[in-house]
C-alpha cells in the first residue's frame, strides 16, 4: 500500500492506494496546522491511521504540499501555510516513519496524476493549470514531470500579463492569478454587479460585495445569459495566460483543474474560445486540447502516491 | 566534417566544423532568397563550397532556420522569410545531399550551442533569449533541448506581458518582443528623444526619427548618463519577461544573445537588476545567473552542427 498525502492551505487529505489509484482503499481528512512540528505529527498520525483503517502497511509515502518545495524535499515556504518555513519535510518524515518519503509541490503532484491516470493519459506534453484561490500549475514535458534547477518550476500564477495593472498581494503588478483565478472571477463578478450588470447573480447574493462562487454557479445552473458573458470575459483572462504557456511550451493537452472546473462546459468553452484567439499561427499548428481535470480534489494525493511509488527514493 | 548552416532573415551563414566547434575550418555567407527552390539551391551549393574550401566531406548537415520548424524538420512558416511556407526542408535537403540533414529552429540551435560550448556549459537548465529585431528563445531542460509536442516551443517573444498595451505586427497586444527587443529599444529611444530627453543620442542621430541602435551604442561608449537611464527603463521590459520565464521554468542560467549583447555590461547590469526586482521569494531561492552569450552570430550554425552530429537522424 502507498500513502498519498495532500497538504493544502486548510485541509490535509490522506489516501491509501493499493492497486487502483482511482479507487483508494482508505482516506482520512484533517485540518492543516500552521506549525512545523504539529504538521509533521498530523502526517505521521494520518499514515498510522490509514494503516489501521486498511490493515495494510504503507511501503512508501508521497506528500504533495501547497508551497515551494526544493529537489531534496524541503518545504522552503508556503504562502498558504504561514509559520512553516524551511522545513526539511522529506527528511523529517523519513526519520519519523522509517520509510521512503517523497515530497513534491501539490500542483506538480496533481499534474502527474492527471498524466498517469486522469485527463491526459498517453500525452507526453501536458500543462496542468489549477484555478482556485490562486493558480497552481505543473508541466509534463516529454513524459517527465518538470522540476527545474531547484524544483521551483511551474509558478504560472506569478506570470505577469498586465505590467501596468493592479497590484497583487505579492507586490507584483498584473500577475495572471490576480484576474484568472477563482478569486479573480469573484472580483470580476462583484465589479460588474456594482456597475449594474449581472442581475442574475446580484439577485442571489443580495449585494455586489456578497457575491461568492456559489452564486455564480447557481445563476449558471439557471441558464442566466449575463453569467455566460461574465465567463467569456473571465475566459479572456485565462486565455491570455494559456496562450503564453502554449507559445512557450507547445503542449498537446492543457488540463484545467481547481475548484472552478465545477462550472463545467460554459467555463471551458469560454476558455477554449478565448485561448485560440490568442494563439498565433493557428493555421500552421494543430489545436491544443483543453480538458477538465478528471481527478478533482484527490489529484494531489494520488499524484504524490504515484510519484513516491515510481521514483527511486530513500 | 559537419556543416552547420544558419538561415536568417537576410543572410545564410555556413560553417565547416571538424574537431573544435569554436574554431570552424571553413565558412561561407550568402543572401537569403525568399523562394523555396532557390533557398534549397543556396544551401546545397554552400555545402558543396565548404567541402571544396576544406577538402573534407560533410558527413551530416545541421540547419538552423529563423522560423517555425516541426519535429520532422518541416519549415511551417517564417515571418522573416516570406514566400517560404510548409517546406519539407529536412526531407528535400536529405534527398539532394544524399546524407542526413537535421533542421531546427535557429534560436533552439543557438541555445544548444551555448549549452554545449558557450556561456552555459555544465548547466542543465538554461534559457537562451536572443534580443534582436524580435525575441528568439530556446530552453535546455534537464540537459535536453526542449521541443514540445510539435517542435514549436520557445516562442517567448509572443508572451503577452501587457494585455492592454499597443498592438504588435502579429495583431497581439503587448507581447514581450514589442518592447524588449532591439526594435523595442530603438522605439523607446525615439519616444524619449521626442519628449526632449536623451540629448546624447539625439545629438548623434540628428532627429528622434533617425535614431538607430548604433547611435545608442556610440552614446554609451561616450559614457552618457541619459543612455544608462534609457537602458534601465529598457531593462525593466526585459526583466518582466525574464522573471516570467524564471517563475515558469526555474533555470540555473539565462543566456542573453542577439545583437543587443554588444551593448555590454551596462545593458546586462540593467537586465540583472530589473529581473531580480520581479522574481518573488528571492530570499528563499538561489539567484539565477544572467550571462551574455559567448558565440555571437555563429551560435545558430554551431548549434545546428552539434545537434546534427549528436542526434540519431536519417
Amino acid at each position: 500500500m502507498i500513502c498519498g498525502i495532500d497538504i493544502g492551505g486548510t485541509k490535509v487529505l490522506g489516501l491509501a492506494i493499493a492497486d487502483e489509484p482511482l479507487d483508494p482503499i482508505g482516506h482520512r481528512l484533517a485540518p492543516t496546522i500552521y506549525d512545523s512540528d504539529s504538521l509533521v505529527d498530523t502526517i505521521v498520525s494520518m499514515v498510522s491511521d490509514l494503516e489501521v483503517d486498511t490493515g495494510r502497511t504503507a511501503d512508501v509515502v508521497g506528500v504533495g504540499v501547497a508551497g515551494i518545495v526544493d529537489r531534496d524535499g524541503n518545504l522552503r515556504y508556503s504562502p498558504n501555510i504561514p509559520g512553516v518555513v524551511d522545513l526539511p519535510l522529506s527528511g523529517v518524515l523519513s526519520d519519523r516513519l522509517q520509510r521512503p518519503v517523497l515530497v513534491e509541490n501539490d500542483a506538480a503532484s496533481a499534474t502527474w496524476a492527471e498524466h498517469r491516470c486522469g485527463s491526459a493519459v498517453g500525452c507526453d506534453n501536458v500543462i496542468f493549470v489549477g484555478l482556485g484561490t490562486g493558480i497552481g500549475s505543473g508541466f509534463v514535458l516529454d513524459g517527465v514531470l518538470h522540476h527545474g534547477w531547484n524544483g521551483f518550476s511551474g509558478e504560472s500564477g506569478h506570470m505577469i500579463i498586465d505590467k501596468t495593472g493592479p497590484t497583487h498581494l505579492t507586490g507584483a503588478r498584473g500577475p495572471w492569478e490576480l484576474t484568472a483565478s477563482g478569486s479573480g472571477l469573484t472580483r470580476l463578478a462583484r465589479e460588474r454587479a456594482a456597475e449594474g450588470c449581472l442581475e442574475s447573480v446580484l439577485e442571489l447574493a443580495g449585494t455586489a460585495d456578497e457575491i461568492h462562487g456559489r452564486h455564480i454557479h447557481a445563476a449558471l445552473d439557471a441558464d442566466a445569459r449575463d453569467v455566460l458573458e461574465l465567463l467569456d470575459e473571465f475566459g479572456h483572462e485565462v486565455g491570455i495566460g494559456l496562450a503564453n504557456l502554449i507559445h512557450l511550451l507547445d503542449p498537446e493537452v492543457v488540463v484545467i483543474g481547481g475548484g472552478l472546473v465545477d462550472l463545467g462546459d460554459p467555463l471551458l468553452d469560454a476558455i477554449r474560445r478565448q485561448t485560440s484567439s490568442f494563439v498565433l499561427g493557428g493555421d500552421h499548428r494543430p489545436a491544443v486540447s483543453i480538458r477538465p481535470a478528471r481527478l478533482g480534489n484527490r489529484s494531489g494525493a494520488i499524484g504524490a502516491a504515484l510519484l513516491a511509488s515510481e521514483l527511486q527514493i530513500g
